[in-house]
């Protein structure tokens, strides 16, 4: 079962968290690009290694237990800052800042470089699906209608090159509980992946994020 | 149209880079990870900002003009350093490693932590498809017959959660050009998503890597 926590937050304590990490973990993004495509000496490198050693040790001297989870701030909006794709505090996301229309329509510009490389020069065919997911998902909510995946397919048209990119997706229909959702992935000249998705709200879920009612990312 | 490096590197030469730049981004990914569950003050996340900042400015004093690519070492293997899922020298990647029996059958089994979360507690979906696309991939590599990603679907059967997973995909068909694969993500439990894959070499890269080569990644 899901547990969305509950956190009393104003809105300056969460522009101030905001200020605090969106800048601290682009910094570690930039860490990862770096860590990739360095060609400094053996030396260096290990000096490097000790030295994040330390940064991370006195990280951790207080820490959650787990994974950040996805908190509620009992005012109508959520913060999944551990989000694997929008995540403000994780360096594996870009983070994709997703757009919300209201009326089931999604869409998200945003840059990948070598951290999301599959083929040489291009992005790996498994990050589109990781990226369109979310989209996705964040399509079928903006509908009104949220749901866990049930299914997702992708076609790949052509190989998407690393650099600037955008990605949409449309609520297509739904009964309520099952969205069908759909969306595509493109570069400056034109679609390079589609995806079609069916984005399910189990009973429980239903019943947890009523109690939540969470209406919006933060 | 895809590049492939050669470089001429000996056994020695491979070993001592796997030596040196493995601690290195293993110690990325634990920043990573910290930089998600961290509780410590706005005092210490600053100081952690600025000295991240300046190991990476170091770091970027020699680096390579865009992403890794991949490299071939002129003997048969394949250097992808920079891959999302199974890039040694690549935070975002778990990194995955893929067990090939050579009869078009990989296996792998891995830890999923915080920094791969979509709904609380549980694998981002889109995480479960970005690994499956390698796993599938690879198999088709492994029957003989590679190619990139032309269709990939995935049924999410119920919530992975984060921990230790097992992925594993087979060759279905193929006619040596397109590749049909069929794969699964599990926990202890048994399965949580089903992927079913066609991979398809298009000539130009048939071409390529003909004159390259590659057997086996490294």
């Amino acid at each position: 079962m899901l547990n969305y926590t509950l956190e009393e937050l104003t809105d300056d304590e969460i522009a101030a968290e905001k200020a605090l990490h969106r800048p601290f973990a682009d910094a570690v993004r930039g860490l990862v690009d770096a860590t990739i495509r360095t060609e400094v000496d053996a030396e260096e490198i290990r000096r490097a290694t000790a030295e994040i050693e330390a940064i991370t040790a006195r990280l951790r001297t207080r820490q959650s237990p787990g994974s950040f989870g996805v908190r509620t701030t009992g005012r109508g909006s959520v913060r999944a800052s551990g989000n694997a794709v929008v995540g403000l505090r994780n360096a594996v996301a870009p983070p994709l800042e997703i757009h919300q229309t209201g009326e089931g329509r999604v869409y998200a510009d945003f840059h990948l470089g070598a951290a999301y490389e599959g083929p040489p020069g291009l992005v790996h065919g498994g990050v589109s699906a990781l990226l369109l997911d979310q989209v996705l998902g964040e399509a079928a909510a903006d509908g009104g209608t949220p749901g866990m995946t049930a299914t997702l397919t992708l076609r790949y048209r052509r190989g998407t090159p690393l650099g600037a990119l955008h990605a949409e997706a449309r609520v297509v229909s739904s009964d309520g509980v099952k969205t069908k959702v759909a969306g595509q992935l493109s570069d400056a000249d034109g679609v390079t992946v589609e995806a079609e998705g069916l984005f399910v709200l189990p009973r429980w879920a239903r019943e947890q994020m009523a109690a939540a009612k969470p209406t919006a990312f933060e």
